[in-house]
This record gives structure tokens, C-alpha cells and sequence, in this order.
């Protein structure tokens, strides 16, 4: 029996933003569905709190100082191996259906002289999966994509219908309001919902199933690109919620005084100081809210469809997020920074088989983090993790039991880099030391910056990390315990990436004198 | 009129084995002539005392960290820039002769499509060199290299003369012994002066520039494998110093009490007990001098063949080691770990042009890395440095000023990774843990070892490096610091390699707007 996979990524939906992680007002059943029959990890994090970056973690199982894509733009270095790259020599077919962002430099593959149309230059302008349906909402080139054909199809007209429909909206006088404009997220995306962005890559997935007979092994990583800005839903679910429904912003105003120096630029980005104003709030998390219920839905939709086919018994099925939202809180809008609500991700893995039965439904509170998935799906799949290169660890045995393994990792790290970004210019510092490294252990959270002193925050007593004691004088031997650890993840990264440990271990004297190499004998 | 380059680096050469540095017996007029006409560095260090990863250090201007060339046998990364990738597009002819002991992985080529006998991958192969006349007398394969067979067009019979005759002795009374035994050191190389290794390599270096004309760019890279084991030397240079030439040994009986585990690890491996016993040392370390002595004769009859051809004005030339050898000091041989005779290395460097005028003999007691000569030579060269991915410092302003940029580095970073060496399997650790980086500023020296205490030094008070205050006490807070200049060096590493800063700073919010992106707008 085929052991498949089917990945499922939001884009920028906040961890707790689903009823199963506490949401009080959302419902999202079909979602909750998955917790219930797997694990649902209430400690996982991103590698990095930017799409690229974080996807790129996910695609090649290594922390960003490791692959080297620290902004939406960068190219994965050539010989980095994804996912694809794993499972493929394993006989998977895999492929992307919506969001890949990120690719390989497709100048430097040409330089090596491989054919652009080929599958493997494909492949690796698409995150190194096949590009089965590869739809990128927000980059210049989207207006080229199967999504836009199709809604030219259906009589949405212009060269570029997603601008000028999907993220589009109406508002209740007719009139045309730009999408990206906050003010506009209460008003219908101007597109039917069974012609929305959503709706389209979720068909296409099952159009991708449909291809595939009971005894083909597939990963289909579906990749939705919502709830991703532009904040823009379709009728009904730009109507679903309202301002009640909104928690309160969690921010003090202790905050404001005297803080970090690139909190305090990224609090002056436009998209910040528009969160901090509650009528933007209330305008826009229902749409953001809508947004992920129609995620849902279109699951059950999904999900109905893999019963159908009696695909549940053997899928892994892994429902997950590159990184969250701030939404107003702690002042800021985006992500990029390492508070919760943008760090930590919602990640439910529900594993098919008869050794996962006792932790079925259960919560598992140890530190994972994105990396681990790819570990996990080979594992899954039967293959040897490339231990060399990999950088995470296979989730495996916490699904299998509730007891973790001795030597599981007691801490969590996360990285960014925002030398492409607007804090840089306030700043006024060179790109290269515009950086920032997390490291989250069980109760303390330290943000290590260049040229800016560090960040601490005690997530027993302040949970809602609104006291930054990294300045304290009497957290100086909690900083000084949580660099040892900053330097203990640095020195985990896997720089060397040819060499296996078997190689490696077959190596010295012994081996060196069958050469007729003799060092050092008398 | 072009500004060629003489890049000329001996294999396991101590910096102190030098007249110009000091030595008291060893006599190098040639090679000190260039420190009388441009600037000896004082404070150079490799970036890994082992070869492999110490020469990639060298050909792409940056840390091992980054390159991930750890093991000898690793391959460098196939996006990796080298000194000859940046020099082609500025018109350069830029080649290797001698030892190269740098590769990307052919397998990973081949994968590309990229015909292997192209300039592309006969360069990837030689460490981005053109392969003029690759030589690299320990490797398995050498029997098929050119040497080898100039050794048969000679006579030197048999399928392997670099080994029968090369490295093979002869003792007083005819018979063969075998040259990787230290205790044969003292007899000649069974082969005349004027076909051995040394010789061949100049005589290379001589035919390279024949080919030159006065109009042409070039870089030549001349790399002896020598000093470097085995310790055989042509007549009569294994007989021109003997045991009375010789420093007593630099080591202590307290550094046998309780050393450092992984220091200790490495006092076991049989080189090193074998350069503890005095006998050994005074076999051996006569031919090592007699090894440095004829490369200096051979040095001088290529400078007085470039003086016939007036190259002197117009090339920069560069004398260097990739690392030092212990030679039986603190209880060791070969190199690997961070005493001063290992990772310090010779750095000549004369300039020819005017601006270089003020230092010409100089001494430049800066902090100085090997990373530094890339940009050295692309500046020298007139082209751009690519700070995006080279890590060194264009060492130009040293040479042109007394007075250093006021932001010149403040310490000097080595790393090893002895996962595939003798040690590791008697520490019994695994091979991802057999790391260690050394900060070494002014006064302190700190060594990191994953999984081990660090070792820490004074070398104002202590020079020699006896007194290993890893855990004293009293040094807890200097121990702080140089953890601090550590994470410090660790967060300057370029991970990322595909943009420049340029494109960095041309982007964010207002670079966004001009795609159609405007996120956060109300």
C-alpha cells in the first residue's frame, strides 16, 4: 500500500486562529477534524517569520543560515535538495498546487547549461516540486498563471483578471475599491466563490488526485496563499464576522516607551502603525477571519473527496503555516519579528498508520519546528534521512508515543533577516547586520540583534511577552545561559552537505594507510 | 600594462620557518627579499590548519563555515565563487600549478549535463583553476598525472615512480627504505634535485609564463606540495642541516596533567607520539628545513626569470602556507588543532605599484585571515568585490598605509573539523561533534569545542601557549567576552550568496509599490 502525502500550508495564518488551537469565535471543523485523528503541536515554530525564508526551511529541511534564502528573493543555493528531491529516488511523484515562492537561480542553472523546459529546471523554479499548478498571488509575473487563464475562461476579462477581480472589491454602491487598501476588507472580493483563489487551488488539487490510481505514491503539497494580504474575501465570508467577534489587541502601553530599536522601526512601518488603530482592526480581521473559513470549508470539500477514494488510510496528512499574523498586536502589523502571534505556527500531523494509534487526538507541547516535516515524510515514506544535510528532526516518534525521546531538542530557533526591508532605511545600517536570531526554550525567549542589544522575555510570568527584560541587570545570567544555547544552535548547522556520516566515519589513519598514506610512524 | 598575479603557497610550511620571520639557522634570501620589498604580515592566520578546507578558505574569500569544505575530501559547493571566477571577466588567465586539493563534486556536474572535459569543469575540479599542471603527490589517483609522467620520459620506471622514486630513500648503503617512516627522513629522496617535485613545479610555474605575453593578464598560482609529508628530500638538501639546527621542542610536562580531552585525543594519534620522542625530531626537522631551503633556491631562479622579463613591475606577488606544522611542539605533529605553530601562517605580500611605496619592508602586525587575499587580488586586478559573498578584507590599505582603517578586524577566526581524523574515533563522539573555532584577539585566544570545555589563552603573559586557562576561575568573565566575539563572528558569516547589496537596499515598501504591492495601507 502507497504511503502518500498531502501538505497542506496557509499562508500567514496565525497559529491560534482555529478553534482547535482555542480560537473563542472561529470554527474550523474540518481542520479540527485533523487534530482529532493526529497530533496537534502547541510548540512549533517557523525558521523564519517571512514567506520565502520560512518556505524555504520547510522545502530543504535546514534553518536559514543554513540555505541561504533570507529574502522572498533569493535563489536556494544549486545544490540544495528539497523535498522533491528526497521523495522522488523513493518513487513519489511530487508535486505543488498554489503557493511555491521559492526557487533556485534559473540564470546559474543556465549557466550549467540545462534546458529550461526540462523537469528538473521546472522543479527547481517551484520549490522542487513538480509545478502542477503553481499560483503566486503577489509576485509581478502572476498575471502569466494557469489561474488567471481560467478566470479568462469564465469571462473575467483584462490581462490581469486577479488584480482587477480577485482582489478587487465592491462596495455596496458598486463601485470598485482597490483590495489592498485595509479600508476595502470589508467589502466582497469582485469574484464569484467558486472563482476564488481558494476555491480554484483546492480544485486543482483534487484534479491532481484524480490523475493519481490507488497504487501511485504521491506528495501533493497544497499550498494555499490565503489568508496572505491582500485581505479580500469572497461573498460570503467577507461577511461572516464583524467587530464583535475580534479579540482585543494584545499590546501595552509600556511597550511604547523606550523600546528596542528595530521593535521600534518595524512598529513605524505603514502597515504597523495602521494596526495600531482599532477601526483598522475591526475592518480587517473578519475578512482575515473569513478568509480561513473558507480554507475550511473548501477542506471539507477536499477531505470528502480522499474519503471517496478510501485515501484517508493511507495519507499522511500535515496541516500547517509559514509563519503568522501580527494583526495589531504588540503595535505591529506583518511578521518578520519573533512574538508569538508571527513565530509560532499551527502544525497537525495526522499519521495513518497503526503506530500512531496511541497519540491520536493528543496535544504534544515539545519544541518542533518546521524543518522536522521533511525528516518526518521521509521517514513516512520509507526512505534514509540525509543526516549530513538534514537539519530537522523526524516527528515520528512523537507520534508514536506520548513519551518523546530522550534527546529531543529542548529549544526552538527562528531567524530573520530584513536588509530588503523598510526598518533597514530607518535604521540606517548595511544590509549584512540586518539580522536577528531567536532562540525560545521552555520558559525564556531570547532575540539576539546585530548592533542592538538583545531582547528576553519570560514566557512564565509574562506570557504575552510584554515585559523585555533584555536590559535587566538581574536577567544578565539568563541572557549569558541563553547565548551558550545561541552558540550551541550555531554550532548544529550542517555547513558541510556532501558527505555522509558513514563516509565520514570510514575515514582516517585506517583508511589513509590502505592509499599508502602513513602519517607520522617512526 | 597588466597587473598579473604570483600567488605562491607552500603545504604545511610554519611561518616562523622563515629568515625573515625569525628563524635562527634556516637561511631564505629569496623569499625574504620579498618581505624587504613589500610587507610581512605578523598576525596571519588559515581559516582551517588542514589543508583541504584551509585552501578553499583561500580560493573563495571566506569562512569554512560558509564554504562547508571540512574534510579533505569534501567537495566545495557547486555555486561557489572562486579566485578564478572572479578574475576571468576581468580578462585574467588564471592557473594552477601544483597541488589544487579543491574540487566541486563531478557526480553533482555530471547531474547538470556539463561535459566534463569543458573549461567550466576542468576548472571545478582544480579549485577554479585552469589545470595548468596539477600535481598532488598524496592523492590516490596521482600515478596519472604529469609528473609522473615526465618521471618515465626520464627513465624513473615502474607504474608509480612519484612513489619509488619521488618519495622513496635510499640509505648509505643502497638500500630502499621507505619515505613516509620519520625515521628514514635522513636520507635522500632517491631521485636527482633536478627532477623532483619542487624543481618540476618551478620548472611549470617558468613554461606557464613562457606563454604569457607582456600584454596578457594573468594569475598564476603557484602551490609546492612541499613541506609537506612525506619529509624526503632531493641531495643534497637532506644533508644540509642537522640535529644542532634545531629549537628544543615548546612544551611542557604540565600540559601532559589532565589536558583537554580533545588535545589529548590528538597527543595519542601516532604522529604525534612519534614527535614526542626527541630522536624523531632531530631526524626529521633537518629535512624539513632542507625541503624549505630548496623551494627558496627555486624561488629564486623563478624571481630571477621574471626580473629577465620585467614582470617584477607590473605582478603583485604573494608568498603564503595553508597552515603550519606542529613539529613536535605541545606534544604533537601535523596541525588540526590552534596552537600558534599550526594556525599562523607566512604572509608576504609586495605590491609593486607606487601606491604601495610607504610600506615596501615593512611589518603589518594586524589581524590578517586568509579569506584576505580574494579581495586583495580583485582589487589589485581593478575589478569589483563581491561583499555579498566574500568574507575576507582587501588587505590594499594595509599595504598602503602605516596607519590601518580604523575599522579593521580585532581578531581572527579558524575553525577544524576533525570528524574524518584519528581522534574522533577515540573520543567516540559523532562525526557532526567534532568541531571547534578559535577567536583570537590581541591578548586572548578562546577555542570552542562542541561537546568539550573551551580552551583559553594569554598570550601576553604566556606566548608559547602552555597555561590553558579553559576553566580557571579567575577568567570566567574574559571567557564571556570572547563567547560574545564569537556570536559576533558567527553572525557575519554570508550565508547568502545570490544578491548583492545593491538589490538589498533598492528594496522594500517603496520598490513593492512600483509591482503593485502596498501592504498595510488604510
Amino acid at each position: 500500500m502507497p504511503r502518500n502525502i498531502l501538505f497542506i500550508m496557509c499562508d500567514q495564518l496565525r497559529w491560534d486562529y482555529l478553534s482547535c488551537y482555542g480560537h473563542p469565535k472561529l470554527r474550523t471543523p474540518n481542520i479540527d477534524a485533523l487534530a482529532a485523528r493526529g497530533v496537534r503541536f502547541s510548540n512549533a515554530y517557523c525558521q523564519a517569520p517571512l514567506c520565502g525564508p520560512s518556505r524555504a526551511s520547510f522545502y530543504t529541511g535546514r534553518y536559514m543560515s543554513s540555505h541561504g534564502v533570507m529574502a522572498n528573493e533569493d535563489a536556494t543555493r544549486l545544490d540544495e535538495f528539497t523535498i522533491g528531491d528526497y521523495l522522488r529516488p523513493l518513487g513519489y511523484r511530487s508535486a505543488v498546487v498554489g503557493k511555491a515562492d521559492n526557487r533556485k537561480d534559473a540564470k546559474m542553472i543556465a549557466a550549467f547549461g540545462v534546458d529550461p523546459e526540462s523537469e528538473f529546471a521546472r522543479a527547481a523554479l517551484s520549490g522542487g516540486f513538480e509545478p502542477f499548478e503553481v499560483h503566486e498571488g503577489l509576485l509581478p509575473g502572476a498575471q502569466r498563471n494557469g489561474y488567471v487563464d481560467y478566470l479568462k475562461d469564465r469571462g473575467y476579462e483584462g490581462d490581469n483578471p486577479w488584480r482587477d477581480f480577485a482582489i478587487t472589491t465592491v462596495d455596496g454602491d458598486d463601485n470598485l475599491r482597490n483590495g489592498w487598501h485595509m479600508r476595502n476588507s470589508v467589502y466582497p472580493a469582485r469574484i464569484e466563490e467558486k472563482h476564488s483563489e481558494t476555491t480554484f487551488t483546492t480544485n486543482r488539487a483534487i484534479d491532481f488526485l484524480e490523475q493519481q490510481d490507488y497504487d501511485d505514491s504521491w506528495c501533493l503539497f497544497l499550498s494555499y496563499i490565503k489568508p496572505h494580504w491582500p485581505y479580500i474575501a469572497p461573498s460570503p465570508y467577507n461577511n461572516l464576522f464583524n467587530q464583535g467577534d475580534i479579540a482585543p489587541a494584545v499590546r501595552s502601553k509600556k511597550e511604547l516607551d523606550d523600546p528596542h530599536p528595530v521593535y521600534r522601526a518595524f512598529m513605524e512601518q505603514e502597515y504597523s502603525e495602521s494596526y495600531a488603530r482599532d477601526e483598522v482592526r475591526e475592518r480587517v480581521i473578519p475578512a482575515y477571519m473569513g478568509l480561513i473559513k473558507q480554507i475550511d470549508d473548501e477542506l471539507g470539500k477536499l477531505f470528502d473527496y480522499l474519503k471517496s477514494r478510501h485515501l484517508f488510510d493511507n495519507t499522511m496528512i500535515v496541516f500547517t503555516a509559514d509563519h503568522g499574523d501580527y494583526l495589531g498586536d504588540h503595535w505591529l502589523g506583518e511578521k518578520d519579528l519573533f512574538h508569538e502571534p508571527s513565530v509560532k505556527i499551527p502544525l497537525l500531523v495526522l499519521n495513518p498508520n497503526q503506530t500512531a494509534a496511541e497519540t491520536r487526538g493528543s496535544v504534544c507541547d515539545q519544541m518542533v519546528e518546521a524543518i522536522d516535516l521533511l525528516p518526518t515524510f521521509v521517514e513516512y515514506a520509507g526512505g534514509n534521512i540525509a543526516h549530513e544535510r538534514v537539519e530537522g528532526h523526524s516527528l515520528m516518534p512523537l507520534l508514536r508515543s506520548h513519551q518523546p525521546p530522550p534527546d529531543w531538542r529542548s529549544y526552538a530557533v527562528s531567524e530573520i533577516d530584513y536588509s530588503d526591508r523598510g526598518p533597514r532605511t530607518l535604521l540606517d545600517i548595511p544590509p549584512y547586520e540586518c539580522r536577528a536570531i531567536m532562540v525560545r526554550e521552555a520558559r525564556w525567549k531570547y532575540i539576539h540583534y546585530n548592533l542592538f542589544r538583545p531582547q528576553l522575555f519570560d514566557l512564565h510570568k509574562d506570557p504575552n511577552e510584554l515585559n523585555d527584560l533584555g536590559e535587566d541587570p538581574d536577567h544578565a545570567q539568563v541572557r549569558e545561559e541563553m547565548r551558550k544555547l545561541l552558540i550551541d544552535s550555531r554550532r548544529r548547522l550542517k555547513a558541510r552537505t556532501g558527505m555522509a556520516f558513514d563516509n565520514l566515519a570510514g575515514m582516517g589513519p585506517e583508511r589513509d594507510e590502505t592509499l599508502g598514506i602513513v602519517i607520522g610512524r617512526w
